[in-house]
């Protein structure tokens, strides 16, 4: 390359890369700090959140002026505000918050640690942590997950149960697998008052679920089978089941094993549906779908995300005869609908 | 809040914010891996790739697919190649190699260190790293400093000999302060036959300078000025004092003490040129300064960005006279040229 084009190549991109780490930390130190829920509702000057976070007004501003940047706080006239986003999950005093579940979730515990040895796991196809990664047995991350995953969960499930017309589908039974936050079954159960959800996970994460069902209004229709996916038994009988951001978790051969369970767990003419990061082809978009492979490589033996081509493979080989694709309107997750008669 | 408005307000920065280290974790263990040297001009495979970097396919493949979201690789028909910027900086068969460096400069090391104590670095209004963070003694950190900003130094340094009438200065003594890979005052040389320049900073820093200014062809008008800003001799008679990038690294008195030298040095037509990010009197615009003031917070004992008001104070009260603010072109970084007569 001459001259003229190294002036207009330069290492920008990678440097930001390479600084990307810097916004977990500063939002690590802002939740540390309790910084959201420092800020007043009208607006709070370096020094009032200073005061409140036990911190140095130069610290706490420069912090502030960060958090800015990343569209977590807004500033005017040298005060600062939350964005609805941090007001609703980052401020201890709204009924929604998140912030401590989501650091464990995305920037704690197994999840870092699998990054870490991200080289080795590249190396090997598969993570370099101890025994299944995250997903041995009870693994206490799911519950966070389950936490911090729920206003999504809440909003995809309401979109879900649209989509399988639940409202009018009359007496139904639902099993929902590794339900987390339990708001997909929740969901149908809300639009449906003659659905009976099944919800299936470890029992730590059941309480969560169960939990949500109460407060949802309909724990009295809300059964748990509490257990291992592969081991437990799942009864029979159902008429729709849940597998919504499972599959992904594991590499093809064990995906096969548990659809052809679920197979065998429905009626006739019921449907399975698996909800998930399914993308293009190409495996680029969307976006967060790459970028979920990754993380299924750094933590998990087998896991990686499916293409609706490669999900349909999986169906047809534990004996499901037809598989439909949808999307689920806002959210750029998909939705794939098998039968099997 | 109701149902709809939460539905509206998912947690979604957020989670995309917590998760941002793994963009820095993926380009490190591509880097690690030596991935971008394994790709040919025309493309690869994930298998091709594998066997160069004795990796499995499976885990190239998923790593490269974020690389391309990343912007770093592109992907056509399951071949990979690299984006220029890529093939510039990271691969090693190009002389522009820097990716070890420009890991050890933004994710290694004390960079990452300081951030770690980020919370007790906002208690505090300052570094928790021992000493004087990065601005300890000789501190490795800035020979790789040196060597990954050579790219963005080369380019930002003809643009300011441009802005400074360089080619029609006549015979001028340039003092570059704390010069890194010099490549500042290298492009003054270049502009300007007649200039002689006389660069500081820590010896290991100045090989680096050296190697750049006998690159460039101006070695015999390029003198060294080993040691510590603050106490070592600088001598006199200069036409132009560059200070690029270093007053960011030090509190208000430091700055000041640091400018007062620098007037002393100074002919009496001499010039202060302080090129550096200069923030808005916001302090949000443009969004690097206040990333940067994050990282100077993170990493010195009383570093931070300054806006012009604040720089044209500081050089006020070393004793200069009149001062401006200029543009840099199609960098967002500025400069402040001072004069004391």
């Amino acid at each position: 390359m001459n001259d003229q084009s190294r002036a207009e190549t330069l290492p920008e991109k990678i440097f930001s890369v390479l600084r990307s780490f810097q916004q977990t930390e500063a939002l690590k130190a802002a939740i540390e700090l309790d910084l959201f829920t420092a800020i007043g509702d009208s607006g709070s000057s370096p020094d009032d959140i200073a005061a409140h976070c036990h911190a140095s007004a130069r610290g706490v501003r420069v912090l502030c002026d960060y958090l800015c940047v990343l569209g977590l706080l807004q500033k005017r006239r040298g005060r600062y505000r939350q964005t609805p986003e941090a007001a609703f999950y980052l401020d201890r005093r709204s009924p929604h918050f998140i912030a401590d579940a989501a650091i464990q979730m995305y920037a704690g515990g197994p999840f870092v640690e699998g990054f870490e040895h991200l080289t080795q796991a590249v190396r090997r196809g598969g993570t370099a942590l101890a025994s299944a990664g995250t997903l041995a047995p009870e693994h206490p991350c799911w519950v966070q997950f389950a936490r911090a995953r729920a206003p999504i969960g809440a909003a995809n499930g309401k979109r879900l149960a649209t989509l399988l017309g639940s409202s009018s589908s009359g007496a139904i039974r639902v099993l929902d697998i590794a339900c987390g936050h339990g708001h997909y079954g929740i969901a149908i159960a809300k639009a449906n008052p003659r659905a009976e959800i099944f919800a299936q996970d470890w029992p730590a994460v059941l309480d969560v679920a169960v939990g949500n069902a109460r407060e949802a209004g309909v724990a009295e229709r809300y059964h748990t089978i509490p257990g291992d996916v592969f081991g437990v038994t799942l009864r029979g009988g159902y008429d729709v089941v849940l597998i919504t951001n499972f599959l992904p978790d594991f590499g093809p051969a064990e995906c096969e094993r548990l659809l052809t369970r679920i197979r065998h767990a429905l009626t006739n003419d019921g449907r399975a549906v698996a909800l998930q990061w399914i993308p293009d082809d190409d495996r680029l978009s969307p976006p967060t779908a790459p970028s979920l492979a990754l993380s299924l490589l750094a933590e998990t033996p087998g896991g990686n995300v499916y293409t609706y081509r490669e999900l349909a493979d999986m169906f047809r080989r534990a004996g499901f005869t037809r598989t439909e694709l949808r999307e689920l309107g806002p959210s750029l997750q998909r939705v794939v609908i098998a039968h099997h008669h």
